[in-house]
């Protein structure tokens, strides 16, 4: 039996209310030797009691040594090991902006870049041109035109977007055109297996017109493509759980990743921690499962700065009375890997888990929500995908296995 | 390579002494936060003395998150993983009490119940008849005779009852005649399967003529039917390990499941820890592993009481020196899941774990026997599959993998 069919087999219905509150890239490790991570440094009374009245542990994204990339991250956090599922990068983005993915479509992320005079890249994001200039600029790669297959091109944010190609026999397995680097040109579309072939050719195409379109442009008059990829069609979160489940995220691909294993997104104005507590308040009675995304902790890492790491994390603490004052049954905050500013980037640390749940929880000797007081708590070091079992069973939502 | 083919290609003969001592449904958590669990309150001296002087961990039963049941649960203690290997409860309980179960047979468990007198059931458990009650109307179902099929009907203690169907392609996939409620009549034997028609049939002809037999007692005058099931034949428990292997246990269907793996039940007069003791003490030549099982953990855990399950942990600890007194070589004392007190029922919290093994133990830096101290031991959180590997190291009964 798998694990979703254990879940499928054993869920069942009650009134309790689950919150997974990811802070993304919430585990680090310290500047020097002797120093506290970000979130040992920040002050956090809530978390801590919190802490205190629950347990905690530390999970493993995908494997241990092995460092997620926020769609894998995310599906683990799900329940869906990574390395029997996949999500691509393109079609994330792509659903995360509310764009349709059918089968055969072929979806890719887009970033404007800056081309010299000889067509290399001197700026790999275009100087980060604002969403006001990209928007005509979008506008106009939708505009274009191709035989045989249609191409929809939307605008992300800033520099980005995502173009999903519509036609028949296409398939994904096409490498990136983004070189990772600058003072070359952008690498043509070329597949990474025969099938890919006419896709490829397809994108090439457009690739031409587009670059055609564009060559007016001062900073953006490139374009790359990555993370080519189809409609992974996962199993259905809200189905696997028998949860209505609602996704409260600001940012695109955490959106797509949520709507790609069925769950509800939440639209709602703002951007801030308190602004996504209140969203779920707004929708409490409708949705039993809530997974409330935040950003900014993981931006702050990769920028290399622990100081707005920890304020980032004490925002999150202090907005989160509102949370508490709807009274989940369950609520566990966690990460969904570690991004230690002191290494600028994600990395394999095992990530922080603080479980909350009044009524059944066992509380463990842990009083304050780290990476240390969760390498000892009571949960230990376990993988990911054993989190959604873990909320299920505190929330009352799993019969007994066997008489 | 399976794991129990690791088992059977590593073990090696000795003279060590493996005891597995199971405090039924032991792990359980706090009444309100801050207390103790029923484990941390009790007094217990000796448990701690070993604890000091062993190593500490918690395991596993079936998956994190995942409730056992007691047959589930006992199978993963003995290295079986329940969802690969089952045993259904109906044959847990007639082997329990020494019935033999054959290729074909079907066996049930079976309760007294109280009909009204529109055929509804008033008590679930015939107003929990005694045995002495019981026995002779177990008699009269024995004798009913069918066409096609012999039924063998044996007393299991109080209200309960084991049957036994024989005969040609009988299946087993039969939904509970318990509704599992009053004010409803019994269910009627419904087949699961198109296969299991045939034995279902046969067993709502028998129960009709049960009902007629038993038409004129005012409490046991109806009859409820669960956990249809075959012998699982699974692979046997002394050849995997290499162990001449043991059962010490006062309730039948632990006594099932042993017997099911290929353990000797062992037959002893009482009901005490003391007794279960004495009883390995007169058999401690003739085996190498003792499986002891107490069941009153569990029992007052489901009855939410604490102090009495508590008190029941003490007197294991009384009684443990006469244990020791035999010298086991390793010596494991933990549960099969957990039953908090505090939920009044199984549940999923890992299981409290503590080995004594003088010549081989890693000492760790735990010194009493609860759940909190057991989550920082030595061992970590382990699957309870890992449990007969570490008992058969300790014992020095596996050679080295590998050159």
């Amino acid at each position: 039996m798998t694990d979703f069919e254990l879940m499928r087999e054993l869920q069942q219905q009650n009134t309790s209310k689950i919150v997974l509150l990811v802070l993304d890239g919430l585990g680090g490790i310290p500047l020097d030797p002797g120093g506290h991570s970000a979130l040992e440094a920040a002050k956090t009374p809530n978390l801590d009691r919190l802490a205190g009245e629950g347990t905690l542990g530390q999970f493993v994204s995908i494997r241990p040594g092995i460092t997620p990339g926020s769609g894998p991250a995310h599906l683990a956090l799900f329940g869906y090991d990574p390395l029997e599922y996949e999500a691509g990068r393109g079609v994330l983005e792509a659903t995360g902006i509310g764009m349709e993915i059918s089968i055969n479509d072929v979806a890719a992320r887009g970033n404007f870049c800056t081309l010299d005079s000889s067509g290399n890249i001197s700026d790999r994001r275009a100087g980060r041109i604002s969403s006001e200039e990209a928007i005509p600029l979008v506008l106009k790669l939708d505009e274009i035109e191709l035989p045989d297959v249609s191409l929809d091109v939307r605008h992300v944010r800033e520099y980005r977007f995502a173009a999903v190609m519509r036609g028949a026999d296409l398939n994904p397995e096409i490498a990136d055109t983004d070189p990772q680097t600058t003072g070359v040109p952008p690498l043509s579309a070329r597949a990474d297996k025969p099938t890919s072939e006419k896709a490829a050719e397809h994108f090439n195409r457009w690739i031409k017109r587009a670059g055609e379109a564009l060559s007016d442009e001062k900073k953006a008059n490139g374009l790359t493509l990555r993370g080519f990829s189809s409609d992974p069609r996962l199993p259905q979160f809200p189905e696997i759980y028998g949860l209505r489940s609602a996704c409260i995220a600001v940012y695109p691909m955490y959106r797509g990743v949520s709507r790609l294993v069925g769950m509800d997104v939440i639209p709602f104005d703002g951007d801030t921690p308190e602004e996504e507590f209140v969203a779920a308040a707004n929708h409490w009675d409708a949705f039993d499962f809530f997974f409330i995304h935040i950003k900014k902790t993981d931006s702050s890492g990769e920028d290399g700065d622990i100081i707005k790491k920890a304020k980032v994390i004490e925002v999150v603490d202090k907005a989160l009375p509102a949370l508490l004052n709807l009274n989940p049954d369950v609520l566990a905050v966690t990460g969904d890997h570690s991004t230690p500013a002191k290494l600028k980037t994600h990395s394999w640390h095992p990530v922080p888990f603080l479980l909350w749940a009044p009524d059944t929880v066992r509380v463990d000797s842990q009083d304050t929500f780290g990476e240390r007081s969760c390498q000892s708590g009571g949960l230990g070091t376990f993988p990911a995908t054993d989190i959604m079992p873990l909320l299920m069973a505190h929330a009352k939502r799993l019969r007994k296995f066997g008489a």
